[in-house]
């Protein structure tokens, strides 16, 4: 509740148009749809610009379940990661006109109005070792594991943000991640920035958000 | 040199208006100028947006004084970082019209033509503890030691990318910024991304490449 | 033994109605009844306010149920923790007035006199990412995992200690609970103290011997 | 704010006692007295049940003088850390009436109503090697390096929380404290809990928390 | 292409004996065959006097076999490591003339003329613990774990250089090869150059780098 | 050969006692009886004081078989360790004689001789949590994980080494056994020395070496 | 105090020739002599073989002085290590008779009767690059930095205990002694054991209680 | 000693030209020159192609001088690195011949016979981030600092071998060379080898080693 919106109220209780409980009420309302399992943050989207996402490792399927329905009946998108294949096979019954990428592990069951902003939402390039045309990118998502010097080299060509997403792929001395997790930190582009190891969706969100500001 | 400017030059040659060795040098062309102790980047600003910019931390007052000149001669911007008080002071006596700020330990030398470039940075929020209006922000940057908890925090009120720059402030089990750099890797909030402990300068670099994208 | 209990063994010594053979007994009394495989400590209950409590991970049924009589057989209440289904069952099965929680994978089997224990516990608080009370809490114990900023967050908001609990769920930075660790140590609120990672046993153990101060 | 002074507010402001903008002052009121350079959260001592305390590594004479005054004219305790010789000189010359311990280095400057406090603060004992009688306290603090062996023993003999600190003194393996650290958070004592390395401070702090809530 | 055929090229377009078109297309011709799903680097052969190896971990039967078959069509050696039990069965029916090695768990496909490649290949040693004759090496393979002193007792005997290879084979402070890794890169012998924890690949292929420089 | 034993064997050879070639063939003697895939130290025994022991962990069942068998016709004693129940079960149909322990995992086959050895092997105390008699001890094993505090306990109450075996058992910030190592390279008792995590045979064995010092 | 000693205490309380006071006055006698400042354990020789032995670091010339003069007044030998110069230049005028080593930072104050004791010492070796004998030791203090292979080369040739120390000296991947420290506890040779990095004090103190069991 | 010399020697002891004595002492003759304080390695020459390198670090004056002496009395080259100013002026005072590099700080006094040595020493490429011509190089040594992407770039274009040498220089996520060390060990380029953090000596030794395998 902004400012504005404070006045407004204070005005209609003022003015008799509000009961003092109403507005205790609203005042108090805290945005959070409880579960009794789980606390779904229904403001997220008009606060940070995206609906909550749905991280499903470590969770059985009604909870899974529960939190989309929730955020469903909310008229908001709904994604959810790190889906595996029994909890998958599960939303697929229940939620037949989602869409799923099982190599991605995703779900995503979209609600009617997001069309427009994706209309919106600027150029990503996730780069892969042999992509050729990083010209015209808003922000680029570079994926490695091992020594991961390649958000170094590529962050040297651009004139955009590189979000660089470590992997825990490899063997030996990349120890899970560490190096390239450090390589990244360390690259001499200062247009690089860095993630989790393992991190793709983030990789993903904040450059959604870097190639959205173009509209804002 | 982008593939028209390549056929260009091949047509010059076929239709005889340019000598095979002046086509050969201008292909060999290294974006490199070469001070003998270091080698200026002067397509830089073309290809990232920004031109090199001086890390000075171990370099002496000459080889700082050499490439400043080589980007001023180039009418280029000219940054340097981490300018110790000696190197300020002799800096100031051969370059008196540029800014310096002893606390940040910055050396800025602009061009005659930056100013149109800065009337398009967007607007980037550099966060402190006691700040309180982050509406309108296109990006922020976070610094945090000890707990590094601040950009979960703030992460999860903004709808634009936080950049969270970890510090090595602090004592005991922050381990010279170590701490606070898992804490931000390991946010909650999708919208964090994070530098290297102590990297302000990468930090501020980013977020205004981020606030930029308002006029790609 | 104390130095009251001391020299009243001695003044029964002098005056003859204690023999030197059980004096020197009772001082070279253990505490520790020995179990040939396990040595169980039933001393503890009135040294530290509670019996020992059985760490189940790496035993057999035979060394469980074997430390479970010797308590049960001395009128202590007996706790266990990590008890595996395996385990589970067969304590089901030999002690089928115990009380277990699948869950939490613990086993409770109090002993006669522990209501009035209870009566005077105090309030503790296990703090969840929904929990909207935390006003009137003695201690407070906070599980988490990941960037692990809940506990500062929560130790700037209230006047009593708060049990920190690093967990070792998450994946890539969050190096299997260090990160949540670290930033729980490093955190700006003085009120915050830190168990072992996984430790929701400790957490609680001394969240209850803070609440049961009030009664000290 | 709680519920109860919210529905007064509102109350007034339905009566018209309150104009709306005073009301919506005192609703967007920030609990944070600003000092241009640092912010002072004056509501502390309400909300934690001590004022802020000054950190002062890192802080120059004018910096921790303003907080102190702030502090002071806010009629609260004020207890500074860390305070450096030249520091110490200082604020000796501009507070007469604080005291200071130079080996601790700290400073301490009450406000006139501090003594019933004190009166109600129960009994902490501040572990030492040869400490000799544990009997009665509600909290113990226990500073160790190297192995960071001696909160186990002790807290096997006590039926208090032993509050564990490690510090960085010792040589080797012992890593700046990184070995006791350890030690501690792995206790076999269920009544040990850990602060951050050298933070003797936010031990006695704890210890000082547990102890008053004899008088909760 | 080297700076003589670039002259060359240039001088056939100002001739007239090749098409603008041509000459753009073999000066912007990139050196990797495109499969979709990976980009084979046909050009390394020639750059680095080996072609492109295979490293199967985590690719499936259809990766592995398309790379095999470029390079194959190519008129190149194959060589691939890390092939799994169902791997390997697979390649064995799909290239019965290849040769593999189960217990490296290699693939090797020599091309027609690459015999005389191997006459002159120099003389490397792989050094077991028994091995009695290092005389006359040009290049030495030292493989070990846990405490990893092999290379630095090797080292001092020899007058060529030494590839140490950690292994992550061995238990407790081992650390998965951290121990013997860090042993090798501290050896006293000046001649001991270290690869990542259990790439024998690696050090097998330097090891014939360097011997190979017999006859450069 | 000692100083001794090559002096003979020179005026052997100068006395025409003995042939050159047999000279040369002595001096040149390896002490290492090859099997193909394995080297085996026959004198061991001699220089060490026990001979070789087998560590089984990762070696197949005919490579253990073969050492076995060189180190029994050479009549010498034979241990392995860490001996897997596959092979646990090929070793006592291969070699019935011999004694196995189950739950240590260790293989024993002794020569004919060695009675008197263990005729002098001193006194040994493997420290459990309950020992009660340390006196008399030539050293002391002590075994722990988690906090690792128990050899620094033991330490300060007997004048013999303890050497201290850290294990990975335990969870969290024992870090597979990091922390009990560290709290034991780190104790404040001179007398204790440390071997690796989960090395219980090293402990062993040079508490072995240092009770035999007696008949030295 | 043992059994016997405690049973002719408690029959001489019996037979009235001690009184209740005296006999609990020594069964409370605590071992610890308090200098307010510290505790001097003179208990220690008698437990433990040697008395106790003073740390200097970070301690000032009075604390150190009056545990010397503790420990003389009880008759007992005075070691105190890492006796800085100033410090080392005051000993040297309070206690005139006692010896220093500058080069090791040694003070070294025997009472009278020590002679015998070395008499019965044993044979030492303290290992360096050159030591050409090791025959006869009865044990090896092996110290070495960066690599720290020497303990594990010396150690398959003796049947004797080495003491490994690692040391802190060396640069880049030493890590300030953590490279030789995991060498050497995974040294291959079982007779090794490591000490702390640094503390020759230990690695000799440990070798001379070997080498003392020849006389237990 | 080789086999051939051993003959040699035994049948001049046969054939009574040489006694047993002298026989004795040149087997038993130790290639160590003894300073007392310091064993040089007067034969490791021969063994290793180079003479020893005296490492200056912690050493006084005297102790190199002294062993400059001995190899140069030897008739061998010397080399000494990490030459500290002081000790530089002493050694420019007592070997006036020498030369030194103030910068690199290295001591180099060559003896008569080596200029053939360097005749014969291939072709090494020391890179820096403007090398233009990497064509014809035997060996490349690549020195990097913060992300160390260098050496796996240039791997990737070239045929010899490269020789990795993290640095130290940098700050945060760099941790004093870590961070290059592991991007090094972890290069996607099959030829690179690592040594130690700021041995640039190792590199430059073994980048010779390889060379000089031209004349083998």
């Amino acid at each position: 509740m902004n400012e504005k919106e404070l006045r407004e109220l204070l005005e209609q209780v003022r003015a008799g148009r509000l009961s003092v409980d109403a507005a205790a009420g609203r005042l108090e309302d805290a945005p959070l749809a409880d579960l009794g399992y789980a606390q779904v943050d229904l403001h997220r989207r008009d606060r940070c610009g995206f609906p909550e996402v749905i991280f499903c490792e470590g969770k059985n399927r009604e909870w899974v379940e529960g939190v989309v329905r929730k955020l469903v009946d909310a008229g908001q998108d709904c994604l959810a990661t790190r889906v595996h294949a029994e909890l998958s096979e599960h939303l697929a019954r229940v939620f037949p006109q989602a869409k799923q990428d099982v190599v991605a592990r995703t779900f995503w069951l979209p609600a009617g109005q997001s069309p427009h902003v994706r209309a919106k939402s600027g150029r990503v390039c996730v780069l892969t070792a042999g992509t050729s045309d990083l010209q015209g990118a808003d922000a680029i998502v570079a994926v490695a594991g091992m020594d991961g010097a390649l958000p170094s080299v590529v962050g040297g060509l651009v004139d955009c943000p590189v979000v660089a997403v470590p992997t825990s792929v490899g063997y030996g001395a990349a120890f899970q991640g560490i190096a390239p997790l450090l390589t990244m930190l360390n690259s001499c582009s200062a247009n690089v920035v860095v993630v989790n190891i393992d991190s793709g969706f983030k990789g993903g969100y904040v450059a959604a958000l870097i190639a959205r500001r173009r509209f804002a």
